[in-house]
């Protein structure tokens, strides 16, 4: 949906130091700077919009320190989120936050990345402990003060919320300290067809309302399961279905594994099977996260976009059944997926680009989409971000004080406009 | 520690628009504006050091949209936990964050507040949605976008992040909606004697690395524990304990507690003692919330000041044998309690108010833990917030650029500088 826009140069710098003095020395001379990690963001947050200078920080690249006791990591923005866990494979933590790519930890904090585990990992903004900035003119900050790692505090104003989601138009982000998890001990997933949207939703709060634990709740509607057994070869029903996964001790997943299945069966549910070996569920997982690649095989040479509102639980049945039915009055061609624990769909929409009467059907359905989920008491966003495509809806989502008080915020930090400029506001 | 200086006048508005008018008329005439709920803060954040109108919330106490369905509900802030908790009885629903008074919901949004649940549900931080926000000048923001109560979101700043915490230092506090959690089926709670600090808090260590999910798990220093068993009529031995408690179905605390045990075991503990019925359970529970009254029963006649630091949970047995070193050559009288698995512990000093040089002693004590902790990368306060006292010890914790990053924010928000004045910075 965004196209290319390449900055004047792109420069490595390989330490803090270097990345201040790039700043200042941009900042000095009125030149845009836009920070880049791995480039995976789908809002376009990248784009040079008015030229300028590319921080990579991809070879800033070192975990820097790793405190398995108080269950803490600092990493330099070059390391992804695969990288940290294989770090950390020995140590019986990981780090759970999983968008689809294999994105960079810093950019993840700085587009206030989730996935499928947020439902009972929290997302980003649950994730972070502390973040060092190279404000737009050089200075460094550390949002928790230097050196600290503490896991809370009542002390001042919350900076490092500040800097999470500001998807690099406040600083660049330039070590971030993350909060790790134990290691789960076993796991167990599932997978369980439906009558109909409404039944899985209502299944989904069911298990939430009963305090099941559970890892992963995702939602896929009957066209992209569909896909995703075409493309995966997996075997399940073609209907609105639940990937689960639960984490825990053996025990406790055997309970965890026999009340959902309760649950679902009450709500209508079918077909419930499980993965216990790790192959099976790894199989299913990887079908689950290959669930774009699947949605793109259904219309060969086309390209994605992927829609991100959130909503209320309780209000997704009927914003689902209006997507898919202004998917079919569009003419257009769609699947649907979400972490629907947290409220949270993507419509995949596939589109040929060289199409471009089709480009701005893509666009006024993502749009039309974003209004629904506002008029339900949703976001336009619950992971992707602002980017270039969605401030006009961001306007109607918080409202003239709420933009205000953000241009403001923008304004203190980067009084002169050149932090990744044209994103957010 | 914070003498009461009264405000020139208080008003009880009745609703948002009175809040508004008044705060409008304030900021027009340079009046300052101290908001205020229960005052139960224990930091001075309800002082008025500078006169002013102190803006009473508590006649504002409905609970104006309960959403079960969502896990959240929008309280006025006169609410108070306790009376949240009443309200949602019926509803399989809760709020767990529980700092040691019954405050007002929107004051615990504005201290960052948190409690013995937030090991495993969170701070406050972790807990709002959205608030309604009087500016100083009188406009109303809503931080996460009007009537929007979504889970999760990336749709630009975090102004619900920044208000939390904040003190009354930016603006009214009218409106939170809070996130809920399902009521635990069961619950068992235990206690638990160390031969040492540090196994106490290994056990901790390893409770968490094993991911047993505990809901709150409490240290007690000797002295405490024996004030306590006087104060609370237990029969626990004096030494080193942990007050734990479990949430879940009847199956999975019989697996947390019996691994529990075993670690505990392994550390070297002893006099493992759980409680399940309700009433043993809430008498063991009763007896921790009452640990203040408790401590101040050991010297009849004096006030209490609690410190509040919190550090990276592996640094807490160091910092915890220094400050007991402290105490005794201080010559203080002083219990310890501690939400051990956030690494966050109060020292409770009981302190003659009409001794002057005793008084300066407690200062001098609290403010070496302070840099105690600031020199094991933690924050000088868990959840207490800053308040009058503790504005030299943030500018140490913070740093400069933090420092100063702090003030813009605040000069931007209130640029007269007459939102609760003199707190924080």
């Amino acid at each position: 949906m965004h196209r290319c826009q390449p900055p004047d140069a792109v420069v490595w710098p390989q330490n803090v130091e270097q990345v201040s003095q790039l700043a200042a020395l941009c900042y000095g001379h009125g030149v845009p700077i836009i920070p880049f990690g791995t480039g995976t963001g789908v809002e376009g947050g990248v784009c040079a919009v008015q030229g300028g200078v590319c921080i990579n920080l991809t070879h800033m690249d070192r975990i820097l320190e790793l405190n398995p006791d108080d269950f803490s990591v600092v990493v330099e923005p070059g390391v992804t989120r695969k990288a940290l866990n294989a770090h950390l494979r020995d140590s019986g933590l990981w780090f759970p936050v999983d968008p689809g790519a294999d994105a960079s930890l810093c950019g993840m904090v700085a587009t206030g990345a989730s996935g499928t585990n947020a439902v009972h990992y929290g997302t980003m903004r649950d994730n972070v402990l502390n973040l060092e900035v190279v404000l737009p003119d050089g200075r460094l900050l550390h949002t928790a003060g230097p050196g600290r790692y503490f896991r809370k505090s009542a002390a001042g104003y919350n900076l490092t919320g500040l800097f999470v989601g500001s998807e690099g138009t406040l600083g660049l982000i330039t070590a971030a300290t993350l909060r790790l998890h134990p290691a789960p001990e076993a796991m167990v997933a599932a997978t369980c067809a439906f009558p109909s949207i409404q039944a899985a939703v209502d299944s989904t709060v069911h298990i939430l309302q009963a305090a099941v634990p559970v890892a992963r709740i995702e939602f896929l509607d009957d066209v992209m399961m569909d896909a995703c057994n075409r493309y995966s070869k997996l075997n399940c029903r073609v209907a609105p279905t639940l990937f689960l996964e639960f984490h825990g001790s053996e025990q406790a997943l055997a309970e965890q594994v026999q009340r959902t299945e309760e649950i679902t069966q009450h709500n209508g549910a079918s077909h419930f099977s499980w993965a216990k070996n790790a192959e099976e569920r790894s199989r299913l997982w990887a079908a689950r996260h290959n669930a774009w690649y699947a949605a793109l095989s259904l219309r060969p040479g086309s390209k994605g976009y992927s829609t991100d509102v959130c909503v209320p639980i309780s209000r997704l049945p009927e914003i689902l059944v209006q997507t898919k039915e202004d998917l079919k009055a569009s003419g257009l061609t769609g699947t649907i997926t979400g972490h629907v624990g947290d409220g949270n769909f993507h419509c995949i929409l596939l589109v040929d680009p060289e199409d471009p009467e089709e480009l701005l059907r893509v666009k006024a359905f993502a749009e039309q989409l974003g209004r629904r989920a506002l008029a339900l008491h949703g976001t336009c966003t619950g992971e992707h971000g602002i980017g270039l495509g969605k401030r006009q809806l961001l306007q109607e989502e918080v409202g003239a004080v709420g933009m205000e008080t953000m241009r403001q915020l923008k304004a203190m930090l980067d009084p002169r406009g050149l932090m990744n400029p044209g994103k957010v506001l």
